[in-house]
C-alpha cells in the first residue's frame, strides 16, 4: 500500500505557491507535528462532552480562544469551524439571527471561496446577497442585516474601514470582518475598529496546506452575541472540589434551542488543527509570532519595489503580504519565468497577478520572485534602499499595530522544544484516548486509526499542496480521490460521490441542498417537507432547516423502528409537498429496520427522495448498500467507518454519495471546480467548503483502510462490529436491559443500555453511571440519546474480547454498587457513583470521610491498578453546568418540531453527534 | 535544512537488497515506528538506573530477554550489545575468562565482520585465532579456549554442529553460535545441540537496515556463565512494599569487579532497538513469526529450485533464507540483470553469488529474482513441482524446530494495532524521560533531542538501505560523513574522523588501538603503560585492559584536578614503557583543570601520546579544542553532546577524532573499508563495529545539530551549559556543597553536590537524596561517581532557569527534610526519604501509619500537583540490590589498579557511564 501511495504522492508537484487567498504556506514546528499531529495520544480522543478526562485538550483549545480573541481585539472566541468560508456563513447566519433583515452585502474583495459558500448558504434561506465594492454600499434602509468585509482584502490591500463601521450600526447593520491571524501580528485588530464578528482561518498557524484542508476556521464576536455565536466554546467553570475546571460552554448553543433559530448545524469542528495552532502561539509567543509577521511583511514590501522597479503596474499601496499588479507585457512571461522555477502565483482572468508570500520565504525564494517579476535589481539592494523604515510599512500607519497581545502566561512561558514537549505530553497525559481503552460511543464508532493509514497525512507531497494549484499539479491527489469515489461507490451502491464536505452535518447539508436543487429543476418547487424520525442525528432536522426544509418529525415503535403507521399517515398527508426522508440505518437506536426498503418505496411513491444518515454504516460495509435498498443520497462519516481519528473534536470528513440523477446537482467550487462539475449537464446547487475537495490531506487514511483491509476485509469488519455489539448486550444481560432489540433478540453494531430505573430504585442518573466509568478508566458511551435516561454503546469491530470483557465487568461491577443502594448498604448520596469520577486530588487528601474506601473508590476492580490508573484530573464538574456537559452543539430533535404538529413527549434528550 | 537533507537523502539509492551477511529487509510496524522510535517518551529516557521510575522499559526488556532464551533456546540472556560482531568478540571474552585458554576458533563460514571483530578484539588480548573449517578443527589438544560458529552459516547452510559441539565440550572447548532469530522460527534452537553462547543481531525483528545501525545484538548463555556474561540484564526483584519489580540485575557484572578478568568494556547498548525488536515479537506473536518463518524459507525453496533449473550450481543444500550459486556463465550477466531491475545481491569475489531473502518479499520480486538469475519457469510452476512438502524444507529435516517458544502471555496478548499501541503506552507512562522534567545526569549529558534531527532517521533513504551496498550506491550517506566529519574536525582540532565505534567505550578501545598500532610502526613496541586519574569513566581503564595496556592510576588533588605531582612522577617512572594518558576534560569533577596543556605537553615529552575522553565536551564545543590544546585522539559521544537520544539505554555513537599522525590506523571493514582506510598509506588496526560507519542511520541527528546550531549557536549552547551549572551550584550554595570549584569558585559544566555528611547528621545516604527527588518528580543526578555519597548534576543548555529553579527548590526542600531529621523532628527511620520513593500503591492504601502525611509524601512542593504527578510505579527496590542498582556496567576505576601500585584508598565509588 505504501508503495503504491509513494508513486501516487509523486504525482503531486511540490512546487513554491504563492497564491495565497486565504491559505499559506507555514512551518508546521516539527515537534507539534510529531507530538500532536502524529501522536494517537491526541488524535484518538473524543469529543470533550466527558470534561474530567479531557482537561488536556479542554486546555489546549482555551488557549486556542484566547489566542482568537487577542489576535482579533474581540472579547469571545469559540474552538473553532471548519473553514473561513463556512465560519463566514455562520456570521451571516449570526447577523440575520440577529436582527432577522434578509439581506446581506460581501465586499467583492472577499475570497472567491468565502462568497460562494456564504452565497449557497443564503440562498436557501431566502437571505438576498449583494456582492458590491464596500465603498458603495448602501446601509440607509435599514434593510441590511450584515456586511462581510476582508481584512486585509483578497488582493492584499489593507483598508480603513472605520467609516463603514460608524455607518452599519447606526444603521443596526452588523459588519463581519474576515481577517489574517499573522496580519494582525502587526496590523490594528479588527475589533478596534469596532466590528461585531471576525472570522478566518487558523491555517498559516502552522498547519500545512493539506492541498485544502483540514485546518481550524476562528469565529469571534463582540460579548453582547456571545449567546448566538455557533460551534463549541471552552469555558472555565469548577468541579465538585471546588478546583478550576474546564469544560464545554454550552450557554451559547440556545440558538439551537429554538426552531426559528436553527441557523446552523455546527456538530463537527476541527479541535485537532485548532489545538496545533494554538500550540504553534504558545511556542512561538507574541514576540516570535511579530518577528514572523515583521519578516513576512518586510519581504513583501521588497517584493513590492521590485514589482513597480521592474516596470508592473502594482495595484496594492498598503499590504501585508500579498501584492497584486499588472503585469506591464501581460501574464505570459510571468507565468513562463515562475513555472520554470516551479513557483505558482496568483493569475488573474483580469491578467493581474497576485502574489502572497509567508513565513517560509527565505531569501533565495525572494530573489526567485525578483528574478520571475523581472526585477533586474537584487534583494539587497531594495532593501538598502528602502532602509529600515520604507515608506510603505504599515508600521508608518494607522494601522500599526500598538495594543499586546498573547499576553498570558501560557504564551510566554514553552518557546523551547524542551518545554513545549514537556507541556504537550502533560495535556496529553490528563485526557482518556484510544490508546487507554476502548471509547464505545454510540453513532461515533470510535474504532482503530492505524499508523499506517495516518502517516501519508505528514509527507510533504501530500502536505504542501495549495488547494488552488492547477489541476495537473495535483494528479496524486486526482488519482486518489477517483479511487476513493470508486470504492466508496462500490461500497455504497451509488453514483456519485462529492468529497467537498468537511463533516457529517455538512454532508447531510450537500445532500439536501442537492435534492431541492434536483426536485426545482423537475419544477416541483412546491416540495420542501422533510420527515424525519424523532430518533434522528440531531444535526439532520438542523441541516434540513438549513437547506430551506420544513421538518415534520415521524414517531418511532416501542422497538425503536420508525413507525410506519405514522411514516405512511405523514408521507400521504404530505404527498403533495414531501421533498425528502431523512433516515438512519441500521436505526438510531440500534437495531436493522426490516421495513427499510419498504420505507424507501413509500417515499419515492409520494414523490420524495431518500436521505440516508451514513453514520451507521460500520454496519453495513460489505453487509448492504444504501443505493441497492432505496436510499438517494447519504452522507460517508469517514471519520467514523472510514478510520480518519476523531481528533478531540475534529477534522471530520463528510462526503456525500448519491444515486445518477443527483450527481448534476452536487457542490462545485468557485476556483477549483472539482472534477465532474463543470460540464454542461452540470447544475450544482453551490458550495459548502473553502475548498475544492474538503479535507483533502486526511483522504490518504480512508483511501489506504479501504485497500487494505479489501471487500473480505471490510466485511468482516462488519460481522465483527456487530457481533461484538452483540455479546455485550448479551454480556449484560440479567445486569441491564438492552432497550431495543430485533425480533431475533438481536442488536446492530451498538445498543441501548437502559438505566432509567435505577433513578427510583437508587437515585442514580445515568450521568452517575457514565462518571463512575471514568473511575474504571472507561469513557461513558453516548448518553442519553437516543433516549434519555441510557447509555448507547458501540464496541467497534477494533476491540478485542478481553477489553469487550474489561468494560462489561465494570458495567457489572457499577451494577453491583446500584445494587448495594438499592438494598441500604450504600448511602444514598455518599456513595461511589453520585461521588464519581475521583480524582487524585481527592483520594490522596489525608482528610478521607466518605464512607466507602479509597480503593473502592479509584481501584473498584482488579484490573484497575495504581502502575496503569488513568486518572481523571478533576472532580465531577459543577452540577449547575452537569447536566449540559454531555450535550453536543446539535440539538435534540424536538427543538426542531414542525408547527403542524404536537410536540412528541418523554424524549427532551441531549442529542448526539452526526457530525 | 530538510530542504538540504532531502537532496542528500535523494543521492541514496534505495534498491531491493538481497545480500544479507547479518542484514535483512524488514517490516517496521508503523505503529513501533511512530510510538517508539519518533516517540520523544520512548527515545529520551535514560538508562534504566533509577528502577522505581523506569519500569515500563525495563518490562520491555525483559521480554527481549525472554525472546532471545525463546528462540535460542538458551536460559540466560542480556538486554543487547551493540551489535552482533562485538557480541561474538564478547562471546571470545567469556569464553578466555571461563577457561584462560589462548587459542580460539573461528569457522571460515561465520559473517566476515563478526571474524573481522573477533580477530581484532584478540590481537590485544594475546588471544590466538585460527579461521577454518569446523570439520577440521583440533580441539583435541585441549589448548582450545572457545569455537565460532554461524548457524546458518554466512552463505546459507545449514550444518549439524552436534559432534563438534561433543567433542568440544569433551575437551573443555566451549561452543558459541551465531544465529539468525527469524531462521529460529523454524529450525532447531542452537541450545538445543547443547551449545554455549549464542550471539546475532536482533536487526530483521522489525529494525531497519540503517546502512548499519543500531541494530541490537544479543547474547545468551547457559545458566552457568550467567555470572561472566558481559552487558547488562533485566532481573525480576521484590520493591519495599513487597511487590514484583524490576530493576537491572549486576550480579553478572562481577567480570568486571577483578582486574585479571576485565576483557569487557561494555556499557552503552541498544535499549531503544531491543525494545523494538521485543515489541515486534510482542506484536506478531509466535504464530505470527512462526508465519513469516516459512513464508521467507518456502519463497528462498521456490529460488533455490529456480537457480537449479537456470543452471547454475546451487552451493547450498539445508537453507532458511540464503542461498549460494556458482552462475553457469559468470556473475557477469546475473548483476546486469540484477542491476536493470534495481536488485542489490551478494557478489562474491570467488564467483560465487548469494541472495537472501525476507519477509519484504511479495510475489512480485520472486518473480523478478527468477528472472535475475535467468530462469524461465514462472514462481506458480515451480511452487506446484514442489508441493507442499518440499524435499529440501528444514520442516523435513531433523533441524525442523519442534520445541515451542514466546509461550508467556505479553507475547500472545496484543497482536491488533489497539492492543499493542495500548501496551506501549502504557509502559511509555510508567517512565520518566525527558518529556516530564530534567534529567540533570552528570557527564550524561541528557539534553534536547529536536524532533527535526530526528525526523530524517526515519526516511526510507537512510532507513531502506543495507550497509554492504556498493559505495556509489549511498552517496548521499557519504555527503553526510564527510560533511559530518569536516564539522567534528573544525570542533575538536582533530584532523581524521573515524565513524566506526557504536558507543563511547568502543570508541576509547578504537583511540587506544590506533595509538598502540602507531607506537608500534615506530618500533616502540615496549610502549604500553596507560595512565589513567582514578576520578576517570570507569570505561577509561577497562578499554585500556582491552587494548593490552597495563594501567597506572593518577591521582587527584583537593580541587578535583589531576595531582600533577603524582602524574610528573609517574611519566618519569613509566617514562620508556608510557604509552599514553587518557584524561578527561573537563575534568570528571566538573572543573576546567588549568593545567590541561601542561599535562599534555608533559606526556608527549615522555613519548606518549594523550588520549582525551570527549564525554564532556557538552562543555568545550566551540571555546576550546582538544586537538589545540594537545590532544591525539578524542572519542565524541554523539549521544551526549551532539544530540542522539539515550533512548533509555542506546543506541549511542562514540566517533573518535585523531591528529594526522594517527590517521592511517583508524578502523577499516573487510566489507566496506570505509573512505580513507584502503589506500597505500593505510595500516588500519582492524575493525570494531559490525558495520563500516556504525550505526549510520542515527547521525543525521548529530549533522542536522551542527549545521541548524551554526558556530555562533554551538558555541552559546556551551556558555549556557557552563552557565546554568554554575547557577545551579550558587543557588544550592548554604544548603548543600559543591564540592569542587576552580580557584574563581566556579565550575565548569557540571558539578558536584556533596551529600556526605548527612550520613553522621541524618543517616541519610546518597541513595535516600536521590529516590526522595523521585517524589519531587525528578531523576536524581549521577550518584556517588565519581566521589561516593556525592550526586554529580549537569543541567545542559537545553534547560531553562524555571527547570533549574525547580530542581534547585527540590534539592532545597529535601535538605530541609534532612534538617528535620537532624533536629528530631522526624524519625530517623520512618521519614520521607528513608521510606522514599512513595508509589500510588502505597499512598493510595487506606492503611497509612506514617509519621508524616500522604500530602507529605506525594506532593512535598506546591509544583507537583495531582493532574501532573508524575509517579514512580513501585516502592523502593530491595535493599539488598539497592545499592547495586545505580552502578553501571562499567567498573569502578580500582578495580583495574595496576600490580605497581597500592591501592588508593576512600574511593570505593559506583562508576558512571562513559558509553
Amino acid at each position: 500500500m505504501m508503495e503504491r501511495l509513494y508513486k501516487m504522492a509523486a504525482k503531486n508537484h511540490v512546487w513554491r505557491s504563492y497564491i495565497g487567498l486565504g491559505y499559506y504556506n507555514t512551518y508546521t514546528p516539527h515537534t507539534i507535528q510529531r507530538n500532536i499531529f502524529e501522536n494517537p495520544g491526541w488524535t484518538t480522543q473524543y469529543t470533550p462532552y466527558q470534561a474530567e478526562l479531557a482537561q488536556g485538550r479542554l486546555e489546549s483549545l482555551l488557549n486556542y480562544q484566547t489566542m482568537i480573541c487577542d489576535m482579533t481585539g474581540l472579547k469571545i472566541a469559540n474552538a473553532s469551524l471548519l473553514d473561513e468560508a463556512t465560519a463566514a456563513a455562520e456570521a451571516m447566519g449570526l447577523c440575520y439571527r440577529h436582527n432577522k433583515r434578509r439581506k446581506f452585502y460581501i465586499d467583492n474583495k472577499c475570497h472567491p471561496q468565502s462568497i460562494g459558500v456564504v452565497e449557497t448558504r443564503a440562498s436557501a434561506l431566502g437571505i438576498e446577497i449583494e456582492r458590491i465594492d464596500w465603498k458603495e454600499m448602501d446601509l440607509s434602509k435599514r434593510d441590511v442585516s450584515g456586511v462581510l468585509l476582508q481584512y486585509p482584502n483578497t488582493s492584499g490591500a489593507v483598508e480603513d474601514y472605520t467609516n463603514l463601521v460608524e455607518n452599519a450600526h447606526h444603521n443596526g447593520t452588523l459588519v463581519v470582518c474576515a481577517t489574517d491571524l499573522l496580519a494582525l501580528t502587526i496590523l490594528r485588530p479588527p475589533g478596534e475598529f469596532d466590528i461585531d464578528i471576525a472570522v478566518g482561518s487558523s491555517q498559516r498557524f502552522g498547519i500545512p496546506l493539506g492541498y485544502g484542508g483540514p485546518h481550524a476556521g476562528f469565529f469571534a464576536v463582540k460579548e453582547q452575541f456571545m449567546r448566538l455565536m455557533p460551534g463549541r466554546m471552552v469555558g472555565v467553570t469548577r468541579d465538585a472540589s471546588g478546583g478550576d475546571a474546564y469544560r464545554l460552554a454550552l450557554q451559547t448553543r440556545e440558538q439551537h434551542i429554538r426552531r426559528d433559530k436553527a441557523t446552523s448545524n455546527i456538530c463537527t469542528a476541527q479541535a485537532l488543527l485548532a489545538n496545533m495552532a494554538a500550540m504553534y502561539a504558545v511556542y512561538h509567543g507574541p514576540k516570535g509570532l511579530r518577528h514572523i509577521g515583521e519578516r513576512v511583511h518586510n519581504a513583501t514590501l521588497i517584493l513590492a519595489e521590485g514589482v513597480k522597479k521592474a516596470g508592473h503596474q502594482l495595484q496594492t499601496d498598503l499590504f501585508f503580504d500579498t501584492i497584486r499588479f499588472i503585469p506591464q507585457n501581460g501574464q505570459a512571461e510571468i507565468v513562463q519565468r515562475a513555472d520554470k522555477k516551479e513557483i505558482n502565483l496568483c493569475y488573474q482572468s483580469d491578467g493581474q497577478v497576485g502574489i502572497s508570500l509567508d513565513e517560509t520565504v527565505e531569501r533565495e525564494d525572494l530573489a526567485d520572485l525578483l528574478h520571475v517579476v523581472g526585477c533586474t535589481q537584487t534583494m539587497e539592494e531594495i532593501a538598502e534602499e528602502l532602509g529600515t523604515q520604507p515608506v510603505n510599512s504599515i508600521n508608518n500607519t494607522a494601522f500599526h499595530r500598538t495594543s499586546e497581545y498573547l499576553t498570558h502566561k501560557v504564551f510566554n512561558r514553552y518557546h523551547s522544544e524542551t518545554n513545549i514537549v514537556r507541556y504537550m505530553k502533560q495535556l496529553e497525559n490528563k485526557d482518556l484516548s484510544l490508546v487507554h481503552s476502548m471509547i464505545p460511543l454510540g453513532s461515533c464508532t470510535m474504532k482503530l486509526n492505524s499508523t499506517t493509514e495516518m502517516m501519508p497525512c505528514s509527507w510533504k507531497e501530500f502536505a504542501n499542496i495549495h488547494p488552488f494549484v492547477p489541476l495537473e499539479h495535483a494528479q496524486g491527489y486526482k488519482e486518489m480521490f477517483e479511487e476513493l469515489e470508486r470504492d466508496l461507490c462500490e461500497i455504497t451502491g451509488y453514483d456519485k460521490i462529492s468529497l467537498q464536505p468537511n463533516s457529517g452535518a455538512q454532508g447531510e447539508y450537500a445532500g439536501l441542498r442537492a435534492i431541492m436543487a434536483y426536485l426545482h429543476s423537475k419544477g416541483e418547487t412546491q416540495r420542501s417537507v422533510c420527515l424525519i424520525p424523532v430518533s434522528a442525528h440531531g444535526t439532520n432536522p438542523a441541516s434540513a432547516q438549513m437547506a430551506g426544509m420544513k421538518i415534520q418529525p415521524i414517531n418511532v415503535d416501542k422497538n425503536g423502528a420508525v413507525d410506519m403507521k405514522h411514516l405512511t399517515a405523514m408521507a400521504e398527508k404530505y404527498s403533495d409537498t414531501l421533498a425528502c426522508l431523512m433516515v438512519t440505518y441500521p436505526s438510531t437506536n440500534g437495531v436493522f429496520d426490516n421495513g427499510i426498503r419498504e420505507i424507501c418505496d413509500l417515499i419515492h411513491d409520494k414523490g420524495g427522495q431518500v436521505y440516508l444518515d451514513g453514520a451507521n454504516m460500520n454496519a453495513q460495509v460489505g453487509i448492504c448498500r444504501p443505493g441497492d435498498y432505496g436510499s438517494d443520497v447519504s452522507h460517508l462519516n469517514l471519520h467514523k467507518t472510514f478510520c480518519i481519528p476523531h481528533g478531540g473534536g475534529g477534522p471530520g470528513m463528510g462526503p456525500i454519495g448519491v444515486k445518477q440523477h443527483l450527481a448534476p446537482y452536487l457542490p462545485t467550487h468557485p476556483v477549483i471546480p472539482p472534477y465532474g462539475t463543470t460540464g454542461p449537464e452540470a447544475k450544482s446547487f453551490g458550495v459548502v467548503s473553502a475548498a475544492p475537495f474538503g479535507s483533502s490531506a486526511i483522504l490518504p487514511i480512508s483511501w489506504g483502510y479501504i485497500k487494505m483491509m479489501g471487500a473480505d476485509g471490510l466485511r468482516h469488519a462488519s460481522e465483527v462490529a456487530i457481533l461484538n455489539a452483540n455479546y455485550m448486550s448479551k454480556r449484560l444481560k440479567g445486569h441491564y436491559k438492552t432497550l431495543y432489540k430485533n425480533e431475533n433478540g438481536f442488536v446492530a453494531h451498538e445498543f441501548i443500555i437502559d438505566c432509567r430505573e435505577f433513578k427510583k430504585t437508587a437515585n442514580i442518573e445515568v450521568m452517575d453511571i457514565a462518571k463512575r466509568l471514568q473511575d474504571y478508566g472507561f469513557h461513558a458511551p453516548t448518553t442519553s440519546w437516543p433516549v434519555t435516561g441510557t447509555l448507547m454503546a458501540e464496541p467497534t469491530e477494533s476491540e478485542n474480547k478481553e477489553e469487550l470483557d474489561r468494560f462489561c465487568d465494570a458495567m457489572i461491577a457499577i451494577r453491583k454498587e446500584i445494587h448495594d443502594i438499592e438494598t441500604g448498604k450504600s448511602d444514598s448520596r455518599m456513595n461511589p457513583l453520585k461521588m464519581s469520577p475521583h480524582s487524585q486530588a481527592v483520594i490522596m487528601s489525608s482528610n478521607w470521610d466518605r464512607p466507602y474506601s479509597r480503593e473502592v473508590a479509584a481501584y473498584p476492580v482488579a484490573y484497575v491498578k495504581p502502575e496503569t490508573k488513568f486518572w481523571p484530573s478533576v472532580s465531577r464538574i459543577d452540577d449547575i453546568y452537569g447536566d449540559q456537559n454531555l450535550v453536543c452543539t446539535c440539538p435534540p430533535m424536538e427543538s426542531y418540531e414542525s408547527p403542524f404538529v404536537d410536540p412528541l413527549k418523554d424524549r427532551k434528550t441531549a442529542a448526539a453527534s452526526s457530525g
